[in-house]
């Protein structure tokens, strides 16, 4: 998570939208309680808008709307995963780091469980993570799995080998794929996209407003086969009843209309990639020369993941209280890791890792870039003074 | 539950809150993530309205905001009940019948329970329920009590007694006393309060925008001791990280400037204290003299519940299907039993009462009325038949 940034065209897109459900929705919509599964006009505004973008084809039994795509996440967890009688069943996270928040979705304790990635090294301060699928495969405990793509904190975008070895799996385990699009296609591209989502029996895609600028107001939705789907209707209904309805009003109004594909283009893509553009840039001029620090590869995106590998004299938790001094905030890696503690060789990795939010003005990031860099630097001249 | 009735002072006053929010606090509200605990213009609201209505001393520790107060419930259920080291803890309603939507609030099967009330006949055509104190001592499986007060179906509220009588009882089994405002005071006032919101460590009130006229944006907020609220707050955070930001910010406005205190008191409980009368004279009027039917006291409310005490034909289930093919509504009254079928004396009093709402418009509450009576006197007549 972390706030999108400011971006002007999405705040008026959002705004006009909402003020004309107000001005025409509202005695039908707020004023009274909705379908648990979504507003019909919500959704039927995203089967008509998945049809024409991807060509599926759905029905409302494929389409459940929830107060944000996390809580259909949560919802999730409690329906799929949790202690049974085969045994307990987790959520399992394909390829760790990932949003920090799924950790918190399980009711149970260890309740989760992330996968460690095949880290590969690329040239000019770069590096990637790779899914360690046969890692993935030796876990006999899985009741669904949970991947965001493009990733928080990565910006990582499964590819389509990915996609397919996770459908592949998901289907001989008779488990749920949630894949959370929060940050790509086909809205709000913020972070390059390898794959399109894809309809199949196994995954249910869910798809948020957040990211698109409208976070506050909380909505996202699902879209599956109807057997996972009319359990996360069921469940909304128990717990929410449902999502608020001016907001999921004014998202069938943009996704209806074209406004939030235009936006998309014109606007939210080209700000994340200028953004990402910007700070990559910076990186590259004001990082200590002699530091071993790497971005995780990808265009735009709202963060940037850097991977400091110098031990003994680098620790996230360090540069966190360090730069917090100065009012620069960064997030320690170890967060976006399951328990990396419970794994010795992912620990030393998680915690020499970095999240960085681009969502400030190019002014306050290239301060905090610079004291980054002068943090970095003292850290590195301390471990190199002898101990008197 | 139930739609609330179309009070247009009440629907004006949310739209012109909400348009409020929109053009003032939308940048900083539907463009933000906001705190789980609540906006911080919400929460402030809050603990300012209830001191100056009440003169309690509350700081945001004592306030949890979520989308509804069912959701707020939810998240209760999953804190304070279930399954546990000292066997199962449930959700106990002190007193059936109540809202059906509590029997959805927990995940585990038999989660939750509920206690049979006294019932006590009164005068012309009126019963009422009261509180079996000593049914509910001898539960020893509470892991948290739930009442609506006023309640649905019935419009009962509690008496300062039955209040003095849970709370102890909530006390010395150290576990929470959820008492949900939803109909009640300080607003919405739709049935009558026989005794105003208490501050007590083992309490935790809920109150919702809901029926005071803002069902479908979903904010409904609970007040009790940090114990309670702060484990809510942080189930919002893993959940629905939030409440809506707009709405939250438009219940801020209402409650701050006096506005909901004054449609309540000019526009709702008026409304509906009229309502009642009105649905009240027309069962006397049209009720067939020959039935025992018997309407639970008390004034104003959305609903009558009524109760036909004719074995063998009445029975609730196939009242509902006889005046659904006139496209008249009641709903059954087993359904606001927790599993009636499992108390035998209770299944023969709640199989043979019924919820009818006051929230559509006159004529069609009169037609409504008039198709029930000619149907009790159908069922009445066929059933003094003699078999051939």
């Amino acid at each position: 998570m972390g706030n999108p940034a400011h971006v002007p065209a999405a705040r008026d897109m959002w705004r006009a939208a909402l003020k004309e459900s107000l001005t025409e929705d509202f005695e039908e919509a707020g004023c009274r309680y909705g379908p648990s599964r979504g507003s019909h006009a919500l959704v039927e505004a995203v089967t008509d808008y998945f049809h024409r973008t991807y060509g599926w084809q759905l029905g409302p039994e494929n389409v459940a709307v929830g107060p944000g795509s996390q809580m259909v996440c949560f919802a999730a967890a409690a329906l799929f995963a949790g202690p049974g009688m085969h045994g307990d069943r987790r959520v399992v996270l394909p390829i760790v780091p990932d949003y920090t928040g799924y950790q918190g979705l399980c009711l149970h304790d260890d309740g989760i469980a992330g996968v460690a990635p095949l880290i590969r090294r690329e040239e000019g301060h770069r590096f990637r993570y790779d899914l360690d699928v046969e890692a993935l495969r030796r876990r006999t405990d899985i009741g669904m799995m949970l991947v965001s793509s493009p990733g928080d904190p990565t910006g990582r975008a499964l590819t389509r080998a990915d996609l397919d070895a996770l459908r592949a799996l998901a289907a001989e385990r008779e488990v749920p794929l949630f894949v959370d699009h929060a940050y790509g296609a086909p809205f709000p591209r913020i972070a390059e996209v390898h794959a399109e989502p894809v309809l199949d029996d196994s995954v249910v895609n869910c798809f948020s407003a957040s990211k698109a600028g409208l976070p506050g107001e909380r909505i996202g939705f699902a879209i599956g086969h109807p057997n996972y789907i009319g359990p996360l209707a069921a469940f909304m209904s128990n717990s929410v009843l449902h999502a608020p309805q001016l907001a999921q009003h004014a998202m069938a109004r943009v996704i209806s209309d074209g406004r939030l594909d235009d936006t998309t283009r014109d606007a939210i893509t080209p700000y994340y990639r200028e953004k990402k553009r910007f700070v990559v840039q910076l990186l590259s001029e004001l990082m200590p020369a002699d530091v071993d620090w790497r971005m995780h590869s990808g265009d735009c995106g709202m963060f940037c993941w850097i991977w400091v590998d110098h031990h003994p004299w680098f620790d996230d938790t360090t540069l966190y209280t360090r730069l917090k001094k100065g009012h620069v905030f960064v997030v320690p890696g170890r967060h976006f890791f399951v328990e990396p503690t419970h794994a010795p060789g992912l620990a030393e990795h998680a915690t020499r890792c970095f999240r960085l939010s681009l969502s400030a003005d190019e002014k306050v990031i290239t301060e905090g870039v610079h004291r980054l860099a002068e943090v970095l630097a003292e850290m590195r001249d301390e471990a190199s003074r002898p101990v008197l």
